[in-house]
């Protein structure tokens, strides 16, 4: 890249609804539900936005929905650029990442980015497990009958191969998070996940069981992103996104060098911890993108918060739990916050906000400097990683 | 907008595939076919390029494949965010759009946008209907039975209702841009089209007959975008993006308070005017989005290269055609030339490329100053309007 020193952006109002069956509300309601709390709490009317940029990778497939943006444009009173932006479970910190250039252009002050998904009901065609495969390579995957829990189980083996990480190591990735989302009234579950349940629950993909993968869920999480100038007049201590990286790796997996390793992820990390003249050592708290129990061992590693093959065991020795040396997913993650594919990344933006902001509650940390979210789109081919500081 | 001047974004290499039937091509065969040509002719190296955006409207729901960032990415050679656009119609000059805020913040200096559809080899469960009409408002109209040309349909009858237009007025459209068509090596219909046959055709939606409807096609179209500055050692006289505008209606008709009138075209087209200190009296050629022909009538009204109600009159007068005071649709647009819907307006400005740089052949147009490109998504609750120049 030309001049990859992304300056700042602020992120000024944040708000999500609940993640769970929201049968109630379209997918438009919801957004709108989260794009209208986070104006209210930034301060910022309807009118006085320059864009929306929309986070949402599967509204086509699960609702029969496309042209998205327009649809919330017409239902939020934001009529100017409203685009989506698809990048699979990374396309709302793809948005986010999109508009940091709208704003550093100049061309933008103000801009919302919503990210949603409505995956509990469901258009009389659609499949949930068909449609997470659209993010995996069509002719060379889905369509020999590859999933995505099947994608993640061949680098769950490899993993186990190569390190030795056990059926118990993940587990407790699942247990861990839950933990962490008995503290997070926003969370989808906040029951208390014993490992045993994990490890007895049903084969998904073996070696993950169906209680190391996400639910399907509805729900919509919105910021409102600012130039730091203007950003000043709406909070004195705004937070701010600092870097923030989109990486890839080959999207079907047999072209990948090997599968215990996600490259994307650790190629994002690198560029930012250098851009920021930092090191994975500096970061407090993470939000990953757990998907699956394995994803998040993979991602501490990628990410450098633990070396390579450790994964496993820093979760199982309570590492990356609430009073660990690294807290990753206070929130609950994708596991048990929920998994609104396309609302995820915003999702983990808000839970990084709550923690810098002080409203973290019963899982507030304490003296944090530099919080660190990470998505991935498919099995990994796509990543992104961001890093905020005050 | 808080400072919405476009400075200027230069288009460097461009190139297309042909549109059609192209059965021997994957989405990302027939992407890498256009991008590689297009910094072939640009005279850029893949790894150097800082991103690829695609624009893209349905290869969820024709092929069963999104992540398509990734996928075109992992056969392209460009590893560096790759996002996918999506804006119904309008993504492939959506995604241009975000480009020039990628540019301009200073981030990226060459940039590869890709505009892709792959409309005829459909996955199992596809069906194009059904697709097209994911573009509408799926509670308040395609759940209900409507579909995409029964809008327009419907847009149709009411600027026959207001301004006494006729059949054969919107049926020259369809005549007309087949004869432009029989000049561009690249039209997918070169064919000759009489007004009779046009009116003969089978109705596919009262008052629009087949002939005067786009058909299923597949192709892909690419351009380099570059930094002034940059651009200036690739090519002496570049062309530019001089000023890009998004702008939207409500999704559904239902809502809207004529529809004799593409208000979000209007709009779009008068910010543009406004910020370059022209009229549409300065525009020297313009590509609409004539996915119906009534939406050649509606765009070059609202564009304001003919007065309100006067479309089907200007048509039916050959002020639009080729010889005519403002040539409409030289390469035949998306009725002759072709319509993969994603591939559609990056396949505008690639006329428009064509006819800057001398490159059109027995189309060519002389003491040319500006082009105008316009992309509607849907039934027009998205509009880009982009305006070009040397």
């Amino acid at each position: 890249m030309a001049n990859p020193i992304l300056d700042k952006v602020a992120i000024v109002g944040y708000e999500m609804t609940d993640f769970g069956d929201l049968y109630e509300m379209g997918i438009a309601d919801m957004s709108n539900m989260a794009i209208n709390g986070a104006l209210r709490k930034a301060g910022v009317d309807s009118n006085e936005v320059d864009a929306l940029y929309v986070g949402n990778a599967g509204s086509g497939q699960f609702l029969g929905q496309e042209h998205l943006g327009c649809l919330i444009a017409s239902e939020s009173g934001i009529y100017t650029n409203a685009t989506s932006i698809e990048a699979s479970g990374a396309s709302g910190t793809a948005a986010m990442r999109i508009v940091t250039h709208g704003i550093l252009s100049g061309y933008m002050e103000r801009v919302v980015v919503v990210g949603v998904e409505k995956m509990t009901s469901l258009n009389k065609s659609a499949d949930t497990q068909e449609a997470l495969a659209t993010s995996l390579d069509t002719i060379w995957e889905s369509s020999m009958g590859a999933t995505l829990p099947g994608n993640f189980a061949l680098m769950a083996k490899a993993h186990m191969r190569e390190y030795g990480t056990t059926r118990e190591q993940m587990a407790q990735v699942a247990v861990k998070n839950h933990d962490h989302a008995r503290l997070n009234p926003r969370a989808q579950f906040s029951n208390k996940l014993r490992i045993e349940s994990v490890l007895n629950s049903k084969v998904l993909a073996d070696p993950i069981n169906i209680f190391e993968g996400c639910a399907a869920s509805d729900g919509a999480a919105a910021i409102v992103m600012m130039a730091p100038d203007v950003a000043e007049s709406y909070d004195s201590e705004p937070v701010f996104l600092r870097q923030s990286h989109q990486t890839h790796d080959y999207l079907s997996l047999q072209q990948r060098p090997n599968l215990h390793e996600l490259r994307s992820v650790r190629k994002g990390a690198e560029m930012g911890y250098k851009k920021l003249n930092i090191t994975a050592k500096d970061i407090s708290f993470a939000e990953v993108h757990d998907v699956y129990t394995i994803a998040e061992i993979l991602a501490i590693e990628a990410l450098g918060l633990v070396a390579p093959g450790e994964g496993g065991k820093a979760t199982e020795e309570g590492k990356t739990s609430l009073n660990g040396e690294i807290p990753v997913n206070t929130s609950g993650g994708l596991k048990a916050r929920g998994y609104p594919i396309g609302a995820s990344g915003v999702a983990q933006v808000i839970e990084i906000m709550d923690q810098f902001k002080g409203n973290a509650g019963e899982r507030q940390l304490k003296d944090i400097e530099w919080g660190l979210a990470q998505s991935l789109g498919g099995a990994g081919g796509t990543s992104v990683v961001s890093f905020f500081s005050r």
